[in-house]
């Protein structure tokens, strides 16, 4: 058995998963960020320890633990170098938490870890060559090769999230413009409706819905309204996929992936979002001669981060 | 020693390589793409014939044979998919010449055989994760992940010329809009010269170089005019670095290579263009939090298609 952590800018999330990737029981809290990194290590411990004693689990027999966390991680050190939602920076966690438990510990990015996770029990499980996608309030990535999860020369590739797509109305976090989060996101997505409804765009029904309350527009309400074939809420799924559609195929030009996964929020719109996103990235890449990786949806949801994380010490 | 063979549109050249990745000696002829595989497949074979007589070598004494050809390679199958600029499609060529010579041989993207020249004994050299960038007529790449060519999933990865980087003003031969070469190759740089020249910009030490033939026009004499100061030069040239940027952040973003080399004719023109491509990515970088992959000039020029290609067997 092992134990995975998925550290998020809002909760910790710990679960024991047994060596077939199953969950056995897990437990959530919210992420203690004003008590900085010693306060989530003893949240972190806290939870791990609660949650062995529910399931009469003695530490002897866990194997390993691995923590997937927002932000990057160097790639000899496992120094955590950035972890911007948390306010942190150069961040050891693995060492820290060993010390604890005496148990061979590792970290990776979030992201990362929850592609290994889709590829050990979920979407792209027996293929050595994938990309997992998290469609959320931001956007992340894992890269997946030769069964292995890639995280680039220095340990910061796969920053999905920030591949260039196209100019755009406002600039990203990161501080640059073009960024696909800033088209593939909920956060994008509501950004521009809001930005058409500014200029104009009124008669829709997302407005209906909120009852004129434009704070309460997300990304949900926006799909069900194009669902509805509401104009504008139309306008605003397409544009999202286009924009995904060049960041897949400039995956498919760089890194020829055999799957490309969607998962996140945003992947529970389903069918809705994958039928019109495979036709478009099918119009745009390089070439018809040969076949390109096909793009699904996740099947793990939240649990992708703890199973991957659980199994780090093998990839 | 080994042979390596880099299967151009134009010509076709043959060398034999020792251990050590030293070309011992080369020969170069027009490709017969009038004459289909056949003659192609003709031609290489007495070239390496030719080859060996001249510098005294058995057979015997070569230990595999590497050919870098213009297209896309099949994984596994190592069939030639696509050959566009020799208007060849599923061709076999490996094992047609393995049956002449009875050396085992091995075929790759001619691109990702520069890249790997690069890395045995060019600038790349004992890195472990890079990609190589060739900027000539059109914009090829090769991609090195863990010591080893990366080709993808299928074969078809690193086709860096068609990564999209904005809307341009002309479609690229691939049919889609906004790929890297239509911005970042010779042929982009006369293009765009011609277009703003046509929009009136005629004051141009361009203009006069050709004495106002623009087919004269060529990217040395573009980057020339530029070093010396002219305006449309100046333009030109910064358009090039501007796209070419945006796609070396998306591989930063993606694959966090160690080290970007820049091959190909335009690369000539050296630290003319190394130095403000650099800036220019320093600008745009997802963080300055960590520290990215050196951007250089590859080393081998003409030759590393003929290294790589001759230690294919090993990668």
């Amino acid at each position: 058995m092992r134990i995975g952590v998925d550290l998020g800018g809002t909760n910790i999330k710990v679960g024991v998963v047994d060596e077939q990737g199953s969950i056995l029981g897990q437990n959530v809290g919210p992420t203690p960020i004003e008590q900085g990194v010693e306060g989530i290590i003893r949240d972190i411990t806290q939870q791990m320890k609660d949650l062995l004693e529910v399931l009469h689990i003695s530490k002897g027999e866990i194997q390993s633990i691995g923590i997937g966390v927002p932000g990057l991680v160097g790639k000899n050190t496992r120094q955590i170098i950035y972890m911007p939602n948390l306010f942190l920076k150069d961040v050891v966690l693995d060492k820290k938490i060993e010390k604890v438990f005496h148990i061979p510990t590792f970290v990776s990015n979030d992201a990362a870890a929850a592609a290994l996770g889709e590829k050990i029990v979920g979407s792209t499980r027996g293929i050595s060559n994938s990309v997992f996608i998290t469609l959320g309030t931001g956007v992340g990535g894992g890269i997946i090769i030769n069964d292995q999860i890639y995280s680039g020369g220095h340990g910061w590739g796969s920053e999905i999230g920030h591949i260039y797509v196209g100019e755009n109305f406002y600039n990203c976090n990161c501080g640059k413009n073009g960024c696909l989060e800033t088209f593939a996101s909920a956060t994008a997505m509501i950004k521009y409706t809001k930005k058409r409804l500014s200029e104009g765009s009124e008669d829709t029904l997302i407005l209906q819905k909120v009852e004129g309350d434009l704070k309460r527009i997300d990304a949900k309400l926006i799909l069900d309204s194009a669902k509805e074939g509401d104009a504008l809420a139309l306008e605003v799924k397409n544009r999202f996929i286009k924009y995904l559609a060049i960041a897949i195929v400039n995956l498919y030009n760089i890194l020829d992936p055999e799957c490309i996964a969607i998962g996140g929020g945003i992947s529970q719109a389903g069918d809705f979002i994958l039928n019109p996103l495979r036709q478009e990235v099918n119009k745009r890449v390089f070439t018809k001669e040969v076949s390109y990786g096909d793009i699904v949806l996740a099947e793990l949801g939240n649990d992708a981060g703890i199973i991957g994380a659980a199994f780090l010490e093998n990839y």
